[in-house]
């Protein structure tokens, strides 16, 4: 529904012309999947609970940046995007540790998986497109 | 599949022994898609955005408050489904003046009422069960 | 400075033509330090710890929301002080049971009854000039 | 206080033992400023405000994320870094387009531009340690 209501606003950013939205929505949902998972993950008080809660205000972060491209730039997105993917895998890492003792560490790094690939996708996109 | 996580988990409060989690997960997706278009609908620069920007930030506070129920009691998920209702029931009254206008405001507004609906169902069987 | 800021745009709700400016910039400054120390104490890994998340996610959009009086009506703020004041009680109530053990947690709940009382001022004072 | 608390718990991250604890606290303070004025500067509707709203957000995250610095790395932290600065940059620029008409916009852009000469020295005191 979003990228409906976006396309019908004209979403764009100076600097690019045209974006691979598909590839943006799929990035849109998999960080919202990401907040959630690391949200709920980060209650266990394991280890990875701080990297969870960290995880989970950049994934929201990133996700509502993607709705606000007015206010962006290719450069500041891929930035988010590198910052993204940086502290996802960080969060899959410390959760993977968990994942033989609790299904909801292997769910969450299994989210942050998820959302690392959806970001790398975009960023390539947008490489291949300047 | 937060949802699944969760019974896993054992989600509960003190002071509820059972909820409709059913109720729950609809609440969650509601506030959850009431954030994005809040999100999109703010950058609009229509008189709504103000609202639209409060409401997005309390419909995710909302939704991450209901992936951590350990943290709650009945009473303060009470009142804070009684402050959203109140923000999002603003955001659509001030979104539907653009309805006609703006096909996001209309979308928009339709969030908002979807959430206000959502967040009532949740509270009213809250307080059946009570 | 950003209590000047506003004045100068003309920070104002419908319904209510006069606040207590210095009340408002009170009860920010109480969320924002509630936030902070709710964000630090949710680390530890405390049974405090989703309460301190919760009380983090509602600060912060409660201080957001009266840096954006625009998009809100008395009613409306009235609502969200009520669940800020609800959440903070019961953070501090969870983390007054670890005060002895960690000085985090009694600091946080220090944070939490300030934050308490300085919601309770604004309400006040706006029910007197209702 | 919030840098009292940290240091009695032993913050710290895995990969580096001694950081310059006042260069985070400049940085968080710095974030936390940019956050409180972007978020005013978003309300006034000029064409900075979807800028402000990511800045106000990519601020908060920063801020947070170096309260939690159990669960972050170096790389981590860095990368976050450098996504704030480009997001308070962009945020400036835009702001600073309006700074003759607004005086919100010119302490927006001026509190932008704090946040990124704070970040800046961070990471790079972080870097001469590494």
């Amino acid at each position: 529904m979003m990228m409906d209501m976006m396309s019908k606003d004209g979403m764009s950013m100076a600097g690019m012309s045209t974006m691979d939205m598909s590839l943006v929505q799929a990035c849109m949902d998999a960080c919202s999947a990401c907040e959630q998972a690391c949200t709920v993950c980060s209650t266990q008080m394991m280890s990875c609970a701080p990297a969870c809660m960290n995880c989970a205000d950049m994934c929201n972060t990133m996700m509502r940046a993607m709705l606000r491209m007015q206010g962006l730039t290719p450069a500041v997105l891929m930035s988010m995007l590198d910052a993204c993917i940086a502290m996802c895998t960080l969060c899959m890492d410390e959760c993977l540790e968990h994942a033989d003792e609790s299904e909801v560490c292997r769910l969450c790094a299994q989210s942050c998986k998820a959302c690392v690939e959806a970001c790398m996708a975009l960023k390539d996109s947008m490489m291949k497109m300047a």
